[in-house]
Formats: structure tokens, sequence, C-alpha cells
């Protein structure tokens, strides 16, 4: 059973509250809990919902945010971001592993932290979230999750502004280029890096790991030797 | 150029009017047309956002209409639909193929007709409504095109109820079925066929094509023998 002090988190966190709860409890529902107890309704077809729900708002998002982008850059960035990989990682920080409702067996055989079943419980609760208030909340619960990681390019296989920068330093031989973590968040996953270029300290970069600071200071510093 | 007698046809028959007639006007253009004529642009990017919300629209129709559909089920039937390969009939009744514009090379190897291009165009076009009107225009849009194939059972390859009734009545040995049209619209695809076993009238059915209509004789009178 989803407990109230996920459904406060959800509310005060993510802005999330449910009109019909049932679709949030079905959302949290393995088809092993559903067997085992007759009348609960498992996730799988809020997943099958959830799954198209997610590829319209990134597409979405994608096409607003990205006007420069080819739609083959499109393309390729929106299966980054649904091939749903990742989808484990945001129902991890949002506190889903919790909440769902597992049979014995599959409880005993450690499902409840397997990547692809938190992966479709992201897609299920996505696809609850749509028929309960629509996209707009959609939208709104992936701005505060998915977006801010496509925003900073984790999605974003296409570029490497650490070897760029590293190429463009290096033309006339070795130069010494160092990346240290000189802050990091306690409450949520956010780091800071700062740039050394042979000792000397350059740009700083931000990002929910430490490969995505780096890639952001690394762009900046690209940007002023240009 | 989209025609103002397209536009006027739009509206009447389908209840679709831009906002944003560029929007309309880029679901129309061809890349190789963009390329002769700079300062156009072309429908790729409205395909790749369409193809999603075709795919969210879809599913979500699937969802609410077909709520005895297990999961496995409702995903065979969604990708039935939106392999797109039956959205080039679509483009043509809607008389997309006409307002495309084309490029001179294109245009003479005969792309106007070439189904793979009108089903990008009909993706383009959902891809376009959506940005100007949203989502409730779509579905409108699909509700007088391709949903009610859906409800025809036209996407679903998991029943053939012709195969079904004619081993059901010849249990007992050979049993002479026939299939008549016996009307047909002469304003839009619509047939309707009488089913005859052992050459009394049976049921009847109707469809936007004449297997439609057959298989929708042959499950009512599955229903009555029952």
């Amino acid at each position: 059973m989803v407990t109230e002090s996920f459904k406060k988190n959800l509310k005060e966190k993510y802005g999330v509250s449910f009109h019909n709860e049932q679709l949030l409890e079905n959302a949290f529902t393995h088809s092993s809990y559903a067997n085992e107890n007759p009348g609960t309704t498992n996730y799988e077809k809020l997943e099958f919902l959830g799954d198209a729900v997610l590829e319209l708002a990134v597409s979405d998002y994608l096409y607003r945010h990205f006007p420069k982008l080819h739609e083959g850059e499109l393309t390729r960035l929106r299966s980054n971001v649904v091939r749903t990989e990742g989808f484990s990682k945001f129902a991890i920080e949002c506190g889903f592993p919790d909440q769902i409702n597992l049979g014995k067996g599959e409880e005993k055989s450690g499902a409840r932290s397997r990547k692809t079943l938190l992966e479709d419980v992201f897609e299920a609760f996505n696809g609850a979230l749509f028929l309960d208030s629509g996209m707009p909340a959609v939208q709104h619960f992936l701005h505060l999750t998915v977006y801010p990681m496509i925003a900073e390019g984790d999605f974003d296989d296409s570029r490497d502004y650490k070897t760029e920068l590293q190429e463009r330093l290096q033309v006339n031989g070795p130069v010494d280029i160092k990346y240290e973590v000189i802050e990091q968040d306690e409450t949520k996953p956010m780091f800071t890096v700062q740039l050394f270029v042979n000792g000397s300290a350059k740009t700083t970069g931000k990002g929910r790991n430490k490969k995505t600071a780096e890639q952001q200071a690394a762009s900046q510093e690209l940007k002023n030797i240009k």
C-alpha cells in the first residue's frame, strides 16, 4: 500500500496529488502481488499507456527547447531519453521502490531493486498521472525530474566537451588538465567542479553527477577560448 | 501552397482550423521543396513530433475503449495501428496529396503518390495540429478518421471471424457460406454485405471495405449461434 508519507512527499516535492488514488495504487502493483491478491490490479496497462505518455512529453519538450536541432538529432536524443534505462534512477530519486506491492517470491529474489522493474513502475506512474490529471501534470512532474537532466546534456551523446577542450588545448603539446569537485550538495545530487589548466583555475561547472559537471565546465571554457 | 478549398474542407469535414496557418503549410512541405525555396521549412520536425502524438492518442483511445484487453494485446494492436503503413490511406482520404509542396525532381519521380511520403505527411499534420490546437483537436480529428477503423477491427489481426464461423458451421460436413455486397455507398467507402448460409440470408455487416464488412457479418452470426 502506498503510504501517507509518500503521498505527502509527492505533493510537497513534485506538486503531485491524485484525485483517484486507486490509480496510484495500481501503478505500484506488480503482477506477482496481483496474482497473490485477487481483486488487485497490476500496473501493466498503465505501463502501456505511460510509455506513450513519456514519449510524447519528451518529444514535446525537445521540440520546444531545442529549436536548433535537426529532426535526426531530435530523434536520437529522444531515443536516448525514452529507452528507459535511465528511468530507474528517477524512480529511486522519487522514493518509488519502497511503495511497490510485490509477491512473496519476487520480494525474496530482490525484484524491489531490479532496474527493469523500477523503469516499468516509472512508466506506469506517469501513465496513472496522465489519466488522473492530464498532460500538464505529467509535464510539471517531468520538469522537476527528467527534463533538468536533458537540459544538462546527460542524454546527449553527440558532444564530448572534455575531449574537444583537450584537443584544442594540446594543439601545441601536452597541457595539464584537471577537474576537481569543489562543492557537493548534501541534500540532493548536485556537484560543482573546478577546471584547472596547468594549475590555474579556469571555469566551474555544475551537474547532478561529476561527469555532467565536468562537461559543463569544459563547455564553458571552450566558449571562453573561442 | 495549401489551398483555400482544402482548408474549407478540413473545417467542414473534420472541424479542423489552424490558428497558425504557417504550421499547416510546413506540414505539407517536403524537404525537396524547402531546398529549392529558401525560407521555407520542411515537415521533418513536425513529423518527429507527430509520431509521438499519434502514439499517445492511439494508446489513450485503446486504453479507454478496450478495457478487457490485456497489456500484450493492447501493445500488439497499437503497434498494428502506428506502424504507419495504413496512414497513407487516411492521407489520401483527407485530400492531402494535392497539398504537398514538392521539389521538381521529386514531383517528376512520382513522390506525390508515394506511400511512405504520405505517411510522413499524415504524421506531420497531426504534429502541427497538436502544436496549434492541442491534444483534444487531434483526438477529434482521429475520431473521424483512424478510430472508426480500429473499432471495426481493421487493425486486429488476432481474430478471424470468417474462419471461426466456417469451422463452427462445418463441424458436421460441408456448408455453403457466401457473402454478397448488397449496398455500397457512393460518396464514401462504406459497404454492406449479406451473409448467406446454404442459400438462406443470415446476418449483415458494414465496413469501410468488403473484408471488414464480411468480418462483421461473421462475428454477428457467431454471436447468434452461440
